[in-house]
Order: C-alpha cells, then sequence, then structure tokens
C-alpha cells in the first residue's frame, strides 16, 4: 500500500522502519534531513514539502507529531494537508494531543472528504523499534477495521476505544492514572523506608496487596528493588518526566474543558512541574521519588 | 493454647471464634456483653475486666482495639495488662495504629519482660469470618515463627515485615497507596466518560495498560463496570470510606513524625475528609467518585 | 475622539457608555441587538459587522471579549481586525486572556502596523457601571500615556505592568492569588468555628494578625462577619465563582507554557471546578466555603 | 506577684525577663543551666525541678515548652504540676500546641483546683525581647481579667479569644493561613516574573488589589522586593520554616480531630515537609519560594 509518513522523529522513524519492512511503499517527509535520509536508506521516497506528498497522492497518511499545535498546522488552513491531498485519504494521527484538538481536525477532515482516525501510541521508543506498539484508536468501526492490518506493523496491542477522539481519550485518562500512581508508589516507599522497612520487603507486600499497580510492579521507583526498571540504572531510559509532564498537561486541559474536577491529577502535574523545574526532567518518570527521599 | 483475646468487636469476634474452631482455650474480653456471649456460647471464658484476664495468666494474648490510644490504655500504667499480666506472655497487638505508638508499646512490653508484635490485617470483616485475613507482622524472627501458627487459623497470608512496628509501616504505606490510587481511578473514569467514552472500554484498556492496580481491576469506582464490586452495589459493604479516611490519618501522622513529605497521600486524606463530611464515610471507599459525578 | 467598541457585554455595555458620557464618538458592534441598542439609545453609532466597523476608521479601538478564542478570531486572518481597520489603530483590548495569546495578537498588530495594549479590568459590573475599574495595562509607555485618559474615562485606577502581555500577567498573577487566599480564608474559618470559635472573634484576631488578607478583611466567605458581603446575603453578587476558576484557568495554563509549579494555584483550579460541578458556579466565589461546612 | 516560669529558651528568657524588669518575683526552671544562669543574673530565684519550683507556691505560673507532650508531662500525673502545685495557682500555658490537648489540661488543672489558661504567642524572638508579642488567650473572662496586666508586660497585644483552647485555635487558625498565603504570594510572584514582569511592580499591584496580604505586603518573599524583609537578606531571621511547618502540623492535627477538612492547609503542610527535607528548615518561611525559582 502507498502510505505518507510525516514526522521521522525518535517514535516515527522506527514506526516508519516496519512500515517499510511490511512490504508497504512509503513517502515520507520531516524537517530534519538526517530523519528523512535514515528511512529513505531502507527504500522510502522523500518529498520537500508535506504539500508535496499531499499531491503524491498516497491511500493512507500517517502523521507523528509532537503537539495539538503542529498537527492543526499540518492538516489545517489552505496549504494543510486536508485542502492539498490529491485524492480522498484515509487519515491517521498518531500524535498525542487533546481530544478536543483531535476531534475538531477530525470533523474537518470529514468535511473535506476524507476518514480520520486517532491513533495515539504506548510503549515508547523500544516498543516502536520493536514493532510492539499499544495503539488505542478513536473513529469509526469501519475505519478501525482498514487500519488495522497497517497498525499491526507498527504494534501488537490495536484497540478500538470508540469513536473519534476516543484514542486520546483513553492515552490521556490512562496516563493520568499512571502519573498519580507513581507518584502514590514514590510517597509509599519513601515513607515505609524512612519508618524503617526494606523497600524489597515492602514492595513485596504492596505487590500481593491492594495497593499493587504497575508503578509497584513493573517500574518500582526505589532504586534495586526492581534489577531491570530504570530505578536501578540511575533512571536511565524509560518514559522521561518531561513526556509525563506533557500528557499530565494533556489531562488537565481535557478535564478544563469537560468541566471535571481532577485534583490529583492536577497536583501530580505539578509535581512533574517542580521536579523539571529542578532539573531532571529527561530522567524516566520514576525519579520522581527524588523529592521524596534526602540526597 | 490458652489465649487471652481482648476486643471482640466486628473484627475480633470472628477471629475469636476462629481461634476456638482451631481448638484453642479462649480468655476474653470486651465492653459489649452482647460481644463476650457470642464466643462464650462457642466455648470461650469471659472475664469482668482485662487485669482479671491477666490474672489467669494465658501463654498468648491477643488486642484488636480501635485505636492507639486504647492501645496504650490498654497495656501501659500500673493497671496496664503489662503490669498485671502473671507471667511473661506472647503478646499480639492485631490493632491498626500508627508504628510510632506500635514500637512505644513493643518496647514497654520487652522492659516488662513479654514478647510483643504487631500483627494488623487486611481482608475486612468477610476475610475475619472466612479466616483468610492476611496479617503484617513486625517483631523478632523467632516470635513471628512462635506466633505464624496462631495467626493462621485466622488468615491465610502471614507476612513477616521485619522489626517491631513493621508490620503497622506496611499497612499504612499500603493503605495510603491504595487510596491515592482509588482516587486515581475515579478521576481517570469520570474524565474518560466524561469526554465520551464508554466506562467498560475504557475500565478494559487501562487494565491491559500502564494504569492497571488494584483499583482498576478489583473495586473499579465506576457503577456497573464490574458486576460483583461495591460500585454495582449502591458502594454498600467492601471497606468503608471513614475507615480508609482512618489510615490515611495514620500514614499522614507517620509521615510528620519521621518528617516525610506525602504529597498525594495528604491530599487524599483531605478528600476523603470531605467527602465524609458530605455525610457519606459509611459508603465503600470507592464511592469518592462521588466528588466527581455530576449528580 | 472617535472610538471603535467590540464587546458590549455585561461589563462592555456600561464601559462603552461611559466612554459616551465623556464625549467620545463611540461606533459599535456587538452580536446582540439588545445590547447595541441601549448604547446606541446613548448616541453610539451601530455596525452590522466588526469588519463594517473596521471601515469606518475609528482612531482608537477597544474590546472586550470572553476569551482567548474570540479576541484572536476577531483580530486574525484575513477578514480580521487587523487587516480590515483602513488605518493604523491605537487597539485597546479589555478581554481577560492569557498572557502568550495577548503577545500574539499585540505581534501581529504590530506587524500589520497598529499599536496594541492589553488591559484587562478588575472591579466587576458595579465597577464598570460606576466608571471606578482598574484597568492593568501592558504595552509600551508612549503606547499607555496615549490610552491613559480614555481608560480613565472608564476607570480609577490605571495602571502600568510594563511590555505587551504584562497587564495580563498581572491579572493573573493577583487573582490566582486571590482565589488561593479565599480558600486559605475558607478553610480557617471553617476550622476555627469547628473547634469551637466565634466567627466574629476569629476574623477579628485574624485581620490583626499576619493572616489578614482581602479575603478577610472586605469579603469573608463566614456567613454574617460582615455585613454587607455577599456571604451575608446568600452569597448573591460580588465575583462569581465560575469567573474565578475561568481565571484559575488562565493562571494555570500559562504556567504550564512557562514551565513553572503553581500547586496552591491548580488546586485551588480543582476546588472551584469541584464546586461548580456541585452547581455552585454563579454564586459569589466566597462561596466556596460551603465545601467546608456541614449542611 | 511571685510568678513561677518554667521553659526559659529563645522565647521563655525573654519573656520571663521582661517579668522581672516589670518588678515580678520569678521562681524558674529550666534543663539548660544557661538558660537559668542567664535570668538568675536579672534577679530570678532558681529550683532544681519542676517539683521543687511547685512547692515554693506561686501566685502564677507560666509554661513555655516546645510542644504538647512536653506540657502533659509537665503538667499531669503524680509528679505533675497539678498535683504538686503547694496551693490553687494561676496557671498559664504560653506554648504553641493543638487545641485538643490544652482543653485536656485545662480541664484537669480545674479538677485540681486551679485556673489555667492557654496564651500562646505570635511575634517571635524579636517579640519576645522587645515586650511586643501577641497573646492569644483562651479561658474564662475572670481568668482573662486576672492574667492581663501580667501578660502586658511582656506583650502589647492580649487577645480574648473565648473559652479554653481557644488562644490555641486562634493561633492556628490564624497560621494555617499565614502559610497558605506564604505559599500563594510565593507561587504568583514566581510565576508573574516567569511571564516577564518586574517583582517590584508585580508585588506594588498585587499590594493595592484584592490578592493583598500581610505576605505580599510585610513578607514579600521575593528577593529585593522589601528591603527590610528576610528576602532581602538571604531569608535569615524571621519566623523559621520548620516552625511554621509545626503550625500546619498542629492545623491538619487538629482539623483531623474536629473532622474538617483543610485542603490547602494540607498541601502547604506537605510544600513545607518537602522543603524541609531539602534541608532549608531554619531559613525564614517565606523562603519556601525556593520550590518555585529555578537555582
Amino acid at each position: 500500500m502507498h502510505i505518507g509518513f510525516l514526522g521521522l522523529g525518535n517514535m516515527g522513524g522506527p514506526m516508519a522502519a516496519n512500515l517499510i519492512k511490511a512490504g508497504h511503499q512509503l513517502s515520507v517527509f520531516d524537517l530534519s534531513q538526517a530523519a528523512i535520509d535514515s528511512v529513505v536508506a531502507l527504500g522510502a521516497t522523500a518529498f520537500t514539502s508535506p504539500q508535496a506528498l499531499a499531491q503524491a497522492a498516497p491511500e493512507v497518511l500517517i502523521t507523528m507529531l509532537p503537539a495539538a499545535a503542529h498537527v492543526k498546522s499540518v492538516y489545517l488552513g489552505n496549504d494543510g494537508l486536508l485542502a492539498q491531498l490529491a485524492k480522498a485519504t484515509h487519515l491517521i494521527d498518531c500524535s498525542t494531543i487533546d481530544p478536543h484538538s483531535a476531534r475538531e481536525v477530525a470533523k474537518a477532515a470529514q468535511a473535506a472528504g476524507h476518514s480520520m482516525i486517532d491513533a495515539p501510541v504506548s510503549g515508547g521508543t523500544t516498543g516502536a523499534a520493536a514493532g510492539t506498539l499499544t495503539f488505542m484508536v478513536g473513529g469509526s468501526q469501519a475505519e478501525f477495521d482498514f487500519v488495522q492490518p497497517i497498525l499491526s506493523a507498527m504494534g501488537k496491542n490495536i484497540v478500538h476505544c470508540g469513536d473519534s477522539g476516543n484514542g486520546q481519550v483513553a492515552k490521556v485518562a490512562n496516563n493520568m492514572l499512571l502519573g498519580i500512581s507513581m507518584i502514590g508508589v514514590a510517597e509509599a516507599m519513601a515513607l515505609g523506608t524512612a519508618l524503617g522497612m526494606d523497600a524489597k520487603v515492602l514492595a513485596g507486600i504492596i505487590n500481593t496487596s491492594s495497593g499493587r499497580c504497575w508503578s509497584s510492579e513493573i517500574n518500582n521507583p526505589y532504586p534495586d528493588v526492581l534489577e531491570n526498571a530504570p530505578a536501578s540504572r540511575g533512571y536511565s531510559g524509560g518514559f522521561g518526566s518531561d513526556l509525563m509532564l506533557k500528557d499530565l498537561g494533556l489531562a488537565t486541559e481535557a478535564a478544563r474543558l469537560s468541566k471535571q474536577p481532577v485534583m490529583l491529577g492536577a497536583a501530580a502535574q505539578q509535581l512533574y512541574q517542580a521536579f523539571s523545574l529542578q532539573g531532571h526532567g529527561r530522567l524516566d518518570f520514576s525519579a520522581i521519588i527524588k523529592l521524596y527521599l534526602k540526597e
């Protein structure tokens, strides 16, 4: 299938590579020549602008961009993809943005004769490279059925979350909860050890009790509790604190627009913001426990 | 074995009953005659005061009391059990109290020639009746080995958490995390559904993603997501909001004494306090989602 | 002077009326015919669109709109005022919006050959009618000097806050602090009275101590402490809770964009959001004390 | 008048000195010999134990102790002052403790035939030396009338807050609000300056607007806004962060016991706890702004 791909960064690059490996014909664009070169080396065709790529008339167009502003700028307006695409196209936005923006763009896409789904991912750069991402898809059942085989070349869990925007809703809701529970685990581990417990014993009890969660079992923030967790290698790798901060910002903004209180979600956002201010934004998000441990 | 038992309430009553069933000889005391009668009917011997019971010289003495003030009042002072017990006794305090108080009493016990462990439980009244409680035990290895067969008559998980007080530490740390993650799930479910997602679909995604936790999988607070959860029966039964509030109070107090910040733990305590002020303290603690749903 | 005025709502209407009283020639537009009629009756000339008004070439143009989206939509784009104004114009935006948007529009205005200041107000509908508003002005010194006499027809404090956007910064920072201190007063009054103190005695002590603030002295949230405060008339009138919620949203959004943590500011926003969800958004913002008092 | 005085620390020492200057006969006790020596040099008589002092039969006895545990330990029990005092005595506890403990001790005092008031102070060591403290007094009108002239030798504002314990209530409520508004000012100043405003201009606007409070006007946390504030001398002097932390702990504990939520009060406590963990506990409490400023 002829697939256009815009946004060949840390995530988009390996995702495009997996599509090529799966036999698809890729037309690509990115602002970075180095990013373009690396997928052209695998067989992709490069274009000099989104508009030029749009004129090449791919059947499917995938975008993987940093924020809602980029997504809107790429799709909307006279120079935007919606207006420039040579024919009705299946659009897949894999960017993580707020649900309201996702729905706004999808509505404009439909008005312009295209079909569009939102399909944000989880799994990080490791999952992107391995082709094991989870895709949370918002859009019609028909469109979900159409894109599923394509997404399967890049991920292993392709989940239909309901109508347009619901992929973003699922991601934002899950990641807000993830941020909250990570801080909760950090507080519980820091408190328990300050009160004299062994960290591994405490983690073991929590993991067999009602406090258990992904953050305690898979990514425990206390050093040396889990051999392979970022906490045991100086919090390198993993899902960066500033990415968690971004997602918490999306969550509180979505909450504001839908008039929903998110008391702990907002507190989590502020704690990650304070942590980032201290210069720790590039560490794995489990490093937030540093706020609770004496240096 | 001759076992003394003080505190025959909703938890202590069925626990004492299970000890009798296991063949132990029980000497009991409670302020409520009805509570005494029900275990005497099963074969226990009643005493008219803790002091009288202490003079009967049980080998083991178990206490199950509402708060640290009661525990201190029963054990300490001239009239306290530590002074009144006829001989060196194995003391087991199953009350949920703050770790500092637990350690203070255990130290006094040791000074008076007794041995003492803290062994708070989880599992609720259902677990107490069924003999399936979890005991989190703080004390020496030797003492843990001694009490394990006794506790096994009342529970199925008997976990050694380390030295004196660590049983309370484990409980307080776990339950603080539990309160935080329950509110986190409530916020995520309320936000996601307000943004248009189906509650069951959202719960399904969370439960296979990084947001998953006991509160989303086993006690999801959104109505009708889990057939057998309190949320699907008007939040009756389960672990009451006011009990969660008590445990969060123990956690923040233990944090204060150990000079540890617990930002989300304190926020969770305040939210449960606000919820209790609205008159909802007797509902299952998952009912906290009511703070986030429009009536 | 020939002044254009867009946005004749609860605030804009009386502000325009005061400009007419001061002898200015007003050209006006609003979506509501009733709003237009009431200022036309005072001598204003009505136009059927912002573009038509722009073609009438006022020397000064004032906008008073609900949110940043309206401001951007009115000023920017091919049909926007910046493009449509018949000559270089002094632009005054009195809307309360986030500083980043204010600066974006002001920069576009300058690029189009106009000069623009942001001048959000405080003082409410009472101050708008009485001509006693406070204007917080962001823009160059020259432009401030030019607009001061005009603003003085509508307000009594015209404060220069620095360069473009700083009027919005001042408003957003002040109102975030206001929201925090109002909740602080509510918590202190509710706690003190729950512990047995007389509300007036407590307010008197706070107001002569280090806890004193505008919210305790001028708008004390406890009923009947201040005879003329909204709290003593069922929280009617005053500055609505939903307006405070809007300003707290602007503050946390500005904080997010400038990577600043605002822990209590975010908590205040969430508490007002929870209060609004309970249906109290139209009450004076001091009514937030209802979250703390037993019904 | 013959006055006993226990607790001659940073506060108690100068307070006792002022009583001597006012012509009273002082009998004193402290655990520190140096503290005793300095008031003996001024004319006080030293005793070797609280009990010995009690046998000297002062008409009035003043205590100034670090925490509720010390107050209870000094007054209650067989060796306590209530039992040991040679005659009915006017007791004045100037310690800052929680209201519930204050009332418990006052009740015991009354049962033992004494009269007791709680009279915590504000004004710091500077006020203690200058004799300009504020006393917040809880007790009967008759007892207030009796102690007022004595307290006037040590302070200039002697405020009757109502019945027993209300002095502590007033202090705890005021200081909780103080902690909240200080953090609020810190967030507003940090946000406004991050967004480009001059700190002095911003402070000037807040101080003439609805955000104004003691913390913005008298102890502004931003460096060099107020020449004489701790913020302009490296946060030395003033009211220490760890003392604010202690008072916030008393407030949240009093709130817990009276079943009152204090959402921002608890958040303020946790922020001061986090700040203390970073090693800043001895700085003036306005230094909390360091959490919000990039190093």
